[in-house]
Order: structure tokens, then C-alpha cells, then sequence
């Protein structure tokens, strides 16, 4: 089954831009890149990086500057499978949950109603990342006729675009991002009721 | 095995208050409290609402005004299970997998460094809710020589303290929970990039 990995690589992670500057999160976000396509790779999948430029990864990379719900569908052929690349706290484990059910389309939900990893088996589902997508692609699937399974993962819910995302790579991940944030001085630190990720240097 | 089910019955949900007013949180709170109660009964155990002051709900109640972790740490005797009343989401079959591993310590992450669920059957471990809880609980399983089991669930990680974690009850609840924010007029919008709960009327 082909595995996509879409990337923005063009100024990639702007909602991080109070935690981060611009050169520092082009570089968080190739080592969560890498850390998605290495876990997909241990489930026994080649990952395909879709980028909206070239990108220097030790992965096969398709670029494709269109946004992503054009791109993403000018390569659906079933069975394909999608793996968001900021998905840092994703494992092996978590992944394999994705390719666990025997569904027309299987989907995990990503926080705020984004759609983080999905696979389809299906010729008349399509995607559509736009607004609610989580919502959208349910009903796309229902129109379809397709049947659908849901997975519960927390690891697979938690993309990286904002900073309070970070406290969870910071507690959760086990990989390059997380490296990449202890490196540049990160920390978990419990405030008056939230824990957030605060850099120390 | 006890399932205690903690909730803070006095002015509930203050990190709400920018979406609620102090009666609506106060309605909200019980009517997930009521969920979370049903959802441990739906799985063949029977909850403990663990109040700081007396609550009507058609469930065993015992109030201790004691911060959390005091009144939590009072009644732990192993094994037992401590589900927060907040998890929105939760739905028998997440619940059943707290309750599956075959763990001395089993813990479901809640957002930003909590522990949303967990399961105690070591003599040796005991809860500490302040500060970094999912890290300082782990430390404990290990020092406690605890082996440890982690729940890896979207549905049990989403506990819902601040506006935006009322969009990941109106996308993915089904219980009293969901229903009462669709009645009091909120639904999931799409904004620049993010999805939103916003109240109609």
C-alpha cells in the first residue's frame, strides 16, 4: 500500500512562530518528517514524502506544489494510506493501529477536527481538507457507501502546529523531535494549572 | 474494582469562563459527570463520585472537600480505578481498554502533562495530581517497581477544561455532554486554519 506523507516545505509551521524562529522550524519540522517516515517504514511501509518543494530526507519525495487536498488526491489509488508529517508522538504501534482495520476507509481524527492519518480502500472516497475535515471526510465516506472504522489513538491525534503542542512532544515523543526540542533548551513545566513547554536557553 | 469518578462540585469549570457563564459550567460539568458515570456502568462497574461536596446524580456519591490528590490517595485500595469526570468522549469501549492491560499501574495521558485515567492494583503507588502528573506518575510506577501500562486513546485524553476542547465534544462526544452545548447553541466552525466551537444564539 502506498503511504503518503504530505509536507509543507515552504516556511513550514507558521502557527509556531512565537515558540520558534523561521529557520528553527523548518528544521523541527524536517526531524518530525523523518521521525514519521521512520516509523512508517518499521511497520514494513515505504513512505512517500509529498512536498510542495524538494526536501533532503532518505525517503522516495514526489513534490507537488498544489495544496494539500489536491495533491493528496491526485495520487488516491486505493489502497493508499496518508500519515500527516507532524505527527511526533506517532510509533510504530500507533500506526499499525491505523492499518488494523479491515474498513473501506479507516481515519484518525486529529485535535480541532483535522483528519491526521487515514487510509482508503474505497475508489469514491476522496479527500477534503478544508474546513471541519474530520466531519467531512465521515460524511464522504457515508456518501460513498463506504464503511468506515475510527481509530482512538492519542498519538495519532496530537499534530504539532502550535505551541502548546510541544509539551506533548516533550512528555510523549521518543524520537528526532523531541531531540530537537531538549536540544534547543525545551521543557516541561507545570504553570498555575497547565503544564507548558518552556525554553530554558 | 472501585472506579472512583473525581469531580470538583464547587464553581466547576473556571477555565470555561470565557465561553460559559458560572451556571452553564456548573450544568455542563454535571451532565458530563453523568456520562463518564454511565459509561463505567456500560462496561459492568459501578462508579464512585469522589465530590467535594454533595452532588445529585443517580450514583454512589462520598464527599471529601480535600484537594484531588489527598482525597483520591484516602481511598486507594488496589486495585482500583480513577476516571476523571471531565472525559467527554469517553466511551465504553476506551474505558474497557483502561481496564485491559494486565498491568501493576495503568495510565490513560490526558492534554498537557495530566492523567486522565488509571488504574492501580500495586500497593506501593499513589497519585500525585499536581504539577507534571504523567511524568511523576511514571516515576512512581518505576520506583514503586510497578510495571506499567499506558493507554494510548484520543477519547480518553481529551478532558475538557478550556474553550477549545468544547469543539472535540460537539466533533467526536454522543452523550448528555454533546448534547447540551448543541442545545445551548455552539457548533464546530471552520476558521483560518482552525476549527472552533462558536454559539449561535
Amino acid at each position: 500500500m502506498a503511504v503518503l506523507v504530505p509536507f509543507a516545505a515552504d516556511n513550514p509551521k507558521t502557527r509556531l512562530e512565537k515558540a520558534l524562529e523561521s529557520a528553527e522550524r523548518a528544521d523541527f519540522a524536517r526531524a518530525m518528517l523523518r521521525d514519521v517516515c521512520e516509523t512508517v517504514a518499521a511497520t514494513g511501509r515505504e513512505p512517500t514524502v509529498l512536498a510542495t518543494a524538494p526536501v533532503d530526507v532518505p525517503h522516495p519525495v514526489v513534490v507537488d506544489d498544489r495544496p494539500l487536498t489536491e495533491a493528496v488526491n491526485a495520487r488516491l489509488e486505493p489502497p493508499t494510506a496518508v500519515v500527516m508529517a507532524d505527527l511526533a508522538l506517532a510509533t510504530p504501534t500507533a500506526v499499525e493501529r491505523l492499518f488494523a482495520p479491515d474498513a473501506d476507509v479507516v481515519l484518525a481524527p486529529g485535535l480541532g477536527g483535522g483528519t491526521n492519518a487515514a487510509v482508503v480502500r474505497h475508489d469514491a472516497f476522496a479527500f477534503d481538507y478544508h474546513g471541519v475535515s474530520i466531519r467531512d471526510h465521515r460524511r464522504r465516506a457515508r456518501e460513498a457507501g463506504a464503511d468506515l472504522a475510527t481509530v482512538d489513538s492519542f498519538r495519532l491525534a496530537v499534530d504539532v502546529d502550535e505551541p502548546r503542542d510541544l509539551v506533548e512532544v516533550l512528555l510523549h515523543g521518543n524520537g528526532r523531535g523531541r531531540e530537537w526540542l531538549r536540544d534547543a533548551g525545551f521543557d516541561a513545566v507545570a504553570t498555575d494549572g497547565r503544564v507548558e513547554a518552556r525554553r530554558g536557553r
